[in-house]
Formats: C-alpha cells, sequence, structure tokens
C-alpha cells in the first residue's frame, strides 16, 4: 500500500499525472488535489443524528463540514450560519446529483431516514464522491448489495456509520479477544434499546425506516455480537413481542434474536422501542468475561471485565469516527472494519431475523 | 381455613375424632397425632445435595431429619451418627414401601437424580407420606401429571424444592411486582449455569438427568421467568448449542429459549453447564426495574432496583424452606406456590423447549 505520503513525496518529487495512474485511490481527484489534510464533508439529511454529528466534527482534526443536502431551506440557512457554509455547497434533493462539479466536496455523509438510503448513496456515488451512509445500511441485504456495487463501480469509498468500531473501550474489548484473554468466547448476550417518544417520527413509519428497532437498535446488539466473537453467524432464530399496536402499526416494537456461530458459540439478543434501562454486552468465555453497559450510546462507554475496569479513554464518538474515516482517505490506509461490506454482513442477518419471524422462529440458515 | 391453633384449640376443647373429620387436612394421622410442632423429615437419596439440605436443618425450628433412605449402606452408617438417626427409621430402595408402617415420618424430601423421582414419589404417596421432591418435579409432563395424581389419590402433600419460593429477597421482589413499583412489566432477561465438573457425574446421563442445562439449572430461569412476569407462557421458542459434544454427549449443554406470555412480554432466557459468570435475573417494567445476581444460588440473593438495593434478610435457604413447608402442614396453612401443580407448569414449559429444539426453534404454543 502507498500512504498518502508517499504519494506526496512523488508530486514533489516532480511526477507527473501519468505516473499517479499508477496509484489509482491517491489519484482520484476528490482527496489529491491539495495538501492540507481536511476531509471535506458535506451531510445529507439534518435531522436530529445530523446535528450531532455536526457538532461533534467541532473537535474533529482531519474532517470539516463544508457542505449541506436538505430539503428544508430553513435548515440550511440554520446551518450555513452555524457552520460557515458557503452557498455553493448547499443542495437540495433535486440538486444533489450537481454535486459532481463541486471540487470543494470530498465525501457525503448520508443521514437520512432509512429507507432513504439506497437512493441517497446511489446518487453520492454517480456524483463521483466518497460516501458515509448511516446504519442500518439499507432496507435489506438486495439494496446493501446495490450500494456496495454502485461505489465500487463509481470508484468511490464507502462506509457505514459504525462509530464504535473507533471507540477505544469498544477497541479494547476486541483487542482483549483477539488476544485470547477471554479465552475461548463461550455466549454472547447484547441488548440494546429504549422507550421512543413522539409517535408521528419517521422512525415509527415503515416507508421510511425499513422497520422498527430491529432496524434501529438490533443492529447494535448484531454487531456487537459479531465483533464479540470475531465469527460469523451461521444461522438465526428471532421473536417478535408487540403490546402496543397502534404505536408500533407499522414497525417492529420489541424483537429478540440469537445467533448460531460457526464454534458452537450462541448471541442471545434483544432490542427494543418500548422499554429502558436494557441496554448491555455480556459476553462470557472460558477464562474471563466482560460486561458493557453504556455499551452502545453516544456518551462514555463503560465495562468490566475480569480483569478489573475496562480501561481506555473517553472520546467523542462522532469526531473520532470522522477523524477515523479521514485518515484512512487522505493518507491511504486500509479501510477499517466500517465498510459497506461490513453493512451487508449485518443486513443479511437483519433479514433473516425478519424471516425467522415471520416463520413463527423457525432457524434461518445463512449462506455465504 | 382453619390454622392448627383453631385445631389445638378444639381438641383442648375435648372435641372428638368424629369433630376432626371435618378437618380433613388436620384429621391425617400423620401430623395430627402430637402436639410437638416438628415435622419429622426422611431424605431418600443421600448426594451433594441431601447433603446441604441436611446441613441446612440443623437451623430448622418447624422441621427436623429422623429418617434416611438409601441405596448405600455406608452413607446410612455416616448419617446414622451424624443425625442421630435410629436404624428403624433407616431404609434402602428395596425396603422403603415398609416406610408406610412407620409412624414416626410424616414426610420425605425425594433428592433423588431426576429421573427416579417419577418412581419414588409414587412409592412415597403408596407409603401414605407426605413429599417434597427436589425440581425438576419429574421428565417430563405427563410424569408430573401421574405424581400429581398418586399424591391426591393417597391424600399426601406433594411440594417441589422450590426455596426461592420461601426466600426474602425473591419474595420481595414479587411483591413489588404484584404492588406495581415496575409498573407493567415490558421484558425479563434471566440467565442461570455454571460450568460443570466431573464428567462421569449423573447430571450428564440422559437415563438419570432426563435431560442437561435445561433440567437442572434452565428451571431457574424459566420459574424466575414466571414469578417476574406474574403470567404463565402462552408460546415458547428455544435453540441449543453442543461445543463439546464427548462431555455432553447425552445431555443438553447450552440452551437459549425465549417465552411469550399473555400480556406481550417475552421473557429471553438461557442456561448452561459449560460456562461461568451467567447467572443473572433482569426485570424490566414501565416504573422501574430489577437486577438480581446472584438470583439463583444458595448463598446470599443480591439485587438493585430502581429504587436501590434490594433489601431483605439473608436466611439458610434450606432451613428457611423446610420450615415454611413444615408451617404449612402443621399449621394446616394455605400451600404456598411451590406444589406439584407449580412443578407441572415448568414441566409443560420444559416439554416445549425440547420440542422447539427438536423443530429447528419453531414456536411451540402452549395449551393450558
Amino acid at each position: 500500500m502507498h500512504s498518502r505520503r508517499d504519494f506526496l513525496q512523488k508530486v514533489s518529487l516532480g511526477l507527473g499525472a501519468a505516473a499517479l495512474s499508477a496509484f489509482p485511490a491517491i489519484a482520484n481527484e476528490l482527496t489529491s488535489n491539495r495538501q492540507d489534510k481536511q476531509l471535506r464533508v458535506a451531510i445529507m439529511g439534518l435531522g436530529g443524528y445530523a446535528n450531532i454529528v455536526a457538532k461533534g466534527m467541532q473537535e474533529c482534526k482531519m474532517a470539516k463540514i463544508v457542505g449541506v443536502i436538505s430539503g428544508t431551506p430553513s435548515k440550511i440557512e440554520t446551518w450555513k450560519k452555524q457552520y460557515d457554509i458557503p452557498d455553493k455547497n448547499t443542495y437540495n434533493y433535486e440538486t444533489v446529483s450537481q454535486i459532481k462539479n463541486n471540487p470543494d466536496i470530498d465525501l457525503v455523509y448520508v443521514i437520512t431516514p432509512n429507507s432513504l438510503h439506497h437512493k441517497h448513496v446511489l446518487q453520492i456515488a454517480a456524483a463521483g464522491k466518497h460516501v458515509i451512509c448511516e446504519k442500518p445500511v439499507a432496507d435489506n441485504a438486495k439494496q446493501a448489495r446495490e450500494m456496495i456495487a454502485a461505489c465500487e463501480k463509481a470508484n468511490v469509498k464507502f462506509y457505514i456509520g459504525y462509530r464504535l468500531h473507533f471507540e477505544p473501550h469498544t477497541l479494547e474489548l476486541i483487542r482483549m479477544r483477539e488476544a485470547g484473554e477471554f479465552g475461548k468466547i463461550m455466549h454472547v448476550n447484547n441488548y440494546a434499546g429504549f422507550k421512543i417518544g413522539d409517535p408521528t417520527q419517521w422512525r415509527l413509519k415503515k416507508s421510511l425506516a425499513g422497520g422498527g428497532a430491529m432496524m434501529d437498535v438490533g443492529v447494535y446488539s448484531l454487531n456487537g455480537a459479531r465483533y464479540c466473537t470475531g465469527e460469523e453467524p451461521i444461522w438465526v432464530t428471532a421473536q417478535e413481542s408487540k403490546t402496543d399496536p397502534v404505536k408500533f402499526k407499522e414497525v417492529d416494537e420489541t424483537i429478540t434474536f440469537q445467533l448460531g456461530f460457526p464454534s458452537g458459540i450462541i448471541a442471545n439478543c434483544g432490542c427494543t422501542y418500548n422499554f429502558n434501562h436494557v441496554e448491555g454486552l455480556k459476553l462470557m468465555g472460558e477464562k474471563g468475561w466482560a460486561e458493557v453497559n453504556p455499551a452502545f450510546g453516544y456518551g462514555p462507554i463503560r465495562g468490566t471485565t475480569h480483569k478489573g475496569k475496562l480501561e481506555a479513554p473517553d472520546v467523542n464518538h462522532q469526531a473520532n469516527q470522522m477523524d477515523g474515516i479521514a485518515d484512512c482517505i487522505l493518507n491511504n490506509k486500509p479501510d477499517p472494519n466500517v465498510t459497506g461490506h461490513e453493512g451487508l454482513k449485518d443486513m443479511v442477518v437483519i433479514d433473516a431475523v425478519y424471516e425467522s419471524i415471520r416463520k413463527n422462529g423457525a432457524k434461518i440458515f445463512i449462506n455465504k
């Protein structure tokens, strides 16, 4: 692999455009036409989480917000003032394809409702910009595969907003597991969820959210089970409960699901939109254990293992994630475990969760 | 209901045997022919747990060990010395039916391997003695129904060794739930298990244990789910994992199972014989929550709720259970939730757990 430092050295040595074609990732005009080491990001969809990302990004060293895409003119005005965004870097959903002509935007972070991810990532890829898409990657694995193919065809990077794969406590847990400190992993028990508020919000509409608790927070239990084990599930079973069929008319309220892994581990997981005090990650190994709680939220992650407190620095999750992704792109480092392919692996399981529920809990085998 | 105090008053008032027939439970010759308020217990099966029960019973106020039934003469000798048991109160499995002629034994506590419970409870009922049977009540619900019928026919009491239904922290949790302090219960997540040792022990033999972790410790998760919710499950799903097919050739190693309750609660449970650091009971309600750990062991039960520490006295579980049962029998109090019918309810679910596993996780509906 060639780092951006190598590339910059070659440029300074007087190598021309022809030589650059030997470094296709580096040669991408999006990132090679400047030397300030700041990834220039536009945010697409200016809802609640976009505000958290933007606020966090004020701490970024290698990424900055330079543009916005929104269907709400008043939001664009607010963001322009708040983040010093020039008019020429603002788009709505009708004009977004023109972003391809804007050399001042490197990457678009898609934070629109879940069911729009597929359409929007395809648009951004077609515009030749790198893209980060919030989780869940899409409504289903078929869409995720199309999104990956579109980004590969366009030669743009495609990341999922898996911020915990940059979070130090989570990385320490994974390091301990990989180092064998827990011994052989025997079981995982992960939960994510909360009691959702406003009954009119998009998360409760099937056409925008694709699904309910499973899509939005179940993906934490699921992704956590995969990084707790270091394995990919071979079977899935799932069960659903709906205690409030009015509020949760369109989407799932509470789902429990089990993942069977090749070594025999079962991860027994759950997610909900209808009660609190549920979050937690538990890992039981032959030689040790870990309990992490909070495990998935935006605030400080806290955990205990058989060795004591899970020690790692607290960071701003969003700033940390964006600097991590910027570092990969700008410095041509290997991508961490947050690409579209990682998102697809979770979507395959989510598809199987819903299939198992439709089939009354039947075991769904996952074919790789 | 008439208490034993009422009864004793009537006796002292000179009421004769004819009057006593109005109080059939009291009139039972097993308990009415003396006034010392000590339930006289024989232990059947002198293995590890029998020793724990006997040791605990040294603290009992209302029950005492007076006899033993064992197939191992050397164990009988040891117990005779240790608990001052007369020769005439000792039996082996061939002579046990003669216990019917022994007026000095009120009740037999069956602590033999699971698969012998059915045969032994039928023998004790036929001998006209009250009986406590360790959990799990039997190998399956059919056997449990036969045991209940036999005890009813013989007009003897039939209890299961559900010691936690006498344990103060557990009772406080149930009291809080019944008082509505948790609000509507939304979810339960219970685990019980441990890494089992000696691979030659009876618990790993199907013909003696009836099953593995589910039979022995899964019943804690399951019974706990029922007392956490105050409801009876209407469906069951279950999944099995076997990572050590040599040690667990005959019985289940790790099982996860889900119980669906009429109100929509899912209890997501697990049990194992192959890892530690797993025990815990979690209850999530609309207004509060509880986490209990240890929740099922013989030592002090410890818990936290949304109100703080789960406060209750620590007791010797076995002494407390035996005094509680003795109090019911001697004082003709209403039976607590530890009768054969309670054991049957758990066995019906255990049958469904194994059926779901045989059917690849399919939802098994329980018909009342």
